[in-house]
């Protein structure tokens, strides 16, 4: 299931292009032409040169066996964007929606404008823009398809405190940018299209590090403080096609499974909280995501390793060893998001993370591991799921094709 | 009123120490200290070095004849707290807030963890940060100085549809930096560090390009496409000193007067009007900003240019007509930020501009301009002011003093 017709997965994040732009002179002159070179140098700060490489001209390619966004190393900025669709959406609405859509996405992640854009001057700077789409159970039913049986709304949990504004949804187009700009107008304009077919359900909205804050590849962290996502399978390997790629259901093979669950983070709460009680909660080292019996992030945890007095170092209730599985198929890709969002009257904040996670299975992989958490996890103390939608994502197509032929046409 | 004591103005875009980190070999150690070099590189991809220096790592000086954050280069993300005094802080009160307030903004924006910080590895990469401090009129009086006569609410404008959600406040805070997580967390301490004195009574979340999207200096563009800010005063000029500084009023001299407004922008409404049209209500070309008697963002408007037919090339109610004066005292510095939140149920977007201008003396600068574009405006047909708010900054301080020592010791 590699992505062969994609090249190496560097493209994916961008470094093809990002290579040449380092080697060029040309450098920057595709994202300001729009806008005359002269304005574009005009307050210049003296150190900057026209040969700084600009992360803005960067693109991810759409076209592929798998839809990009997925395996492309996390942008700084998620949008998520839920739609229902209109009673009179009928499987030929979907693929001309489909059509429209795809065509807006491979446009926009190349850098160039889409058709019906009244500000193409937004879409100058890509900035590693990818638009990702997944369906929900009621589009493939629309669709006269068959869903897949992990597509359903998952098991009802004791933790959640679902909100209907924040879950479920029949089409998900997740917009990831490294430029908050780019996204917003991504947004509207795919949003846009959708006019004729679909209202929107929900939106959100998320952030990790900006590009060129730390060192790509770093481990993100939460709003907790927590290096969050260490043990993700890494894109490229075969172990990440086994975790993440479908294999198996018809027109989803080549696609994945996406869970989407808006996690509320009481912050306040957190605070009253020392650090040894924050370590254990987790089973890692605030301070650098090391597992409480190692010293570097990536070390494995020993879950037998036991303190002098004879207790598990790594607590039975930390949220490390609750989500951890012998069951090797009980694996997952995360790919979440932060939010921060103005806070209620009365409260100091209205924070946590919009957890995404691509599987291929997600009875089978994501399931199980949210039952144990659900059961014990010392986070839940302190997180709420507050939303929760499933998908599937289809394939990627080549040109000329769309995004969902395998179930449309 | 020059920043004597801080440099040339480069230092508040950060090139100082930037200009050292593209010359030295240690770039980037700073910012992944805490997390372990190992787990920094791992997931690099193939063309990032060592040696390529990271925007986490620069900073913005904080002490300074002025506050940061009005002269420096506009960052990516600005955060907006409006706080309201509680009824038993009193001047005394006031003093130790700003002065635990001015120790978090000295140690955060210089990537050291504020001192009760509990997430101190949130707080390694500043990314330009700066954290600005204004005072609206309740505070003033509680500390029992005099107010600047323009330090109070705008005229009631006819345009106006205000809510109180969005407007007025005792105490400012503008938090802003090129990474949203350095935003978040900066904002989220200096929130905790009022509890004592003071409750939230706003905040707004805005953005401009990212850092490293398009060519520093690049004027930001709108969410309606426009160029936006292009007849600006440019920070470091005795120009933008006279527009901004306040040198007359006491407490403030040093400092300068700001208005934040909240102006909602109507997308769906602005999308149905043609490319002409929209040229004709700003009076500049969407295109690249030129005014529509010129061909560069940055020519002089030709405001007695006719058409064959002997009609203004730029209408009498073009937005850059209305908001230019022949009064050259009647000027102001403009350093908005774009807004783009979670549509309210059946619309598609809830957009616009957090409009911030700073200006010494606000009655004689920028509600002149306000009743112009109060009386006719044709970009009023697409925008709402919906939040206003006025704030007198104090000017800043050396190490070991606090912003605010002018009005409170």
């Amino acid at each position: 299931m590699a992505s062969r017709d994609r090249g190496p997965r560097s493209d994916r994040n961008g470094s093809t292009r990002r290579q040449f732009l380092l080697g060029g002179t040309v450098a920057g002159v595709g994202a300001v032409s729009a806008i005359g070179i002269d304005a574009a140098l005009r307050g210049t700060p003296p150190t900057a040169t026209a040969s700084e490489p600009l992360n803005g001209d960067v693109t991810v390619p759409f076209h592929g066996a798998h839809q990009a966004g997925i395996d492309t190393a996390a942008q700084a900025h998620g949008l998520f964007l839920a739609l229902d669709l209109l009673p009179d959406t009928d499987r030929d609405g979907l693929r001309r929606m489909m059509r429209i859509l795809t065509d807006d996405a491979a446009r926009m992640t190349q850098g160039q404008s889409a058709l019906a854009d009244s500000e193409p001057e937004l879409a100058v700077a890509p900035a590693r823009l990818t638009v990702t789409f997944g369906f929900g159970p009621r589009l493939v039913a629309r669709a006269g398809g068959t869903a897949p049986p992990w597509l359903a709304p998952l098991p009802v949990f004791t933790i959640d405190r679902l909100q209907p504004e924040y879950s479920e949804g029949d089409l998900l187009i997740q917009i990831a940018a490294d430029d908050p700009l780019t996204v917003a107008h991504a947004g509207r304009m795919v949003l846009k299209d959708t006019r004729s077919f679909a209202t929107l359900r929900w939106t959100q909205q998320g952030f990790r590090r900006a590009h060129g804050t730390v060192k790509p590849g770093t481990t993100m962290r939460n709003l907790f403080g927590q290096v969050d996502g260490t043990s993700n399978p890494e894109p490229g390997t075969p172990d990440f096609d086994t975790v993440v790629w479908n294999a198996d259901d018809g027109w989803v093979a080549g696609g994945t499974g996406i869970v989407l669950r808006r996690i509320a983070m009481d912050l306040d709460k957190w605070d009253r909280l020392d650090r040894p009680g924050r370590d254990q909660s987790v089973g890692r080292y605030q301070s650098n995501g090391a597992p409480l019996t190692g010293s570097d992030e990536f070390d494995e945890p020993d879950f037998d390793a036991k303190t002098p007095i004879g207790f598990p170092v790594i607590p039975e209730f930390s949220h490390l060893r609750r989500s951890r599985s012998d069951n090797a198929r009980e694996r997952i890709f995360r790919r979440a998001f932060n939010y921060d969002d103005a806070p209620t009257s009365g409260r100091l904040s209205n924070a946590g993370l919009i957890f995404v996670s691509f599987q291929a299975d997600i009875d089978r992989q994501f399931t199980p591991i949210q039952r144990r958490l659900d059961e014990l996890d010392l986070l839940n103390e302190w997180t709420t799921p507050i939303g929760s939608a499933v998908f599937a994502a289809p394939p990627g197509c080549s040109e000329g094709g769309y995004i969902g032929e395998t179930l449309l046409s």
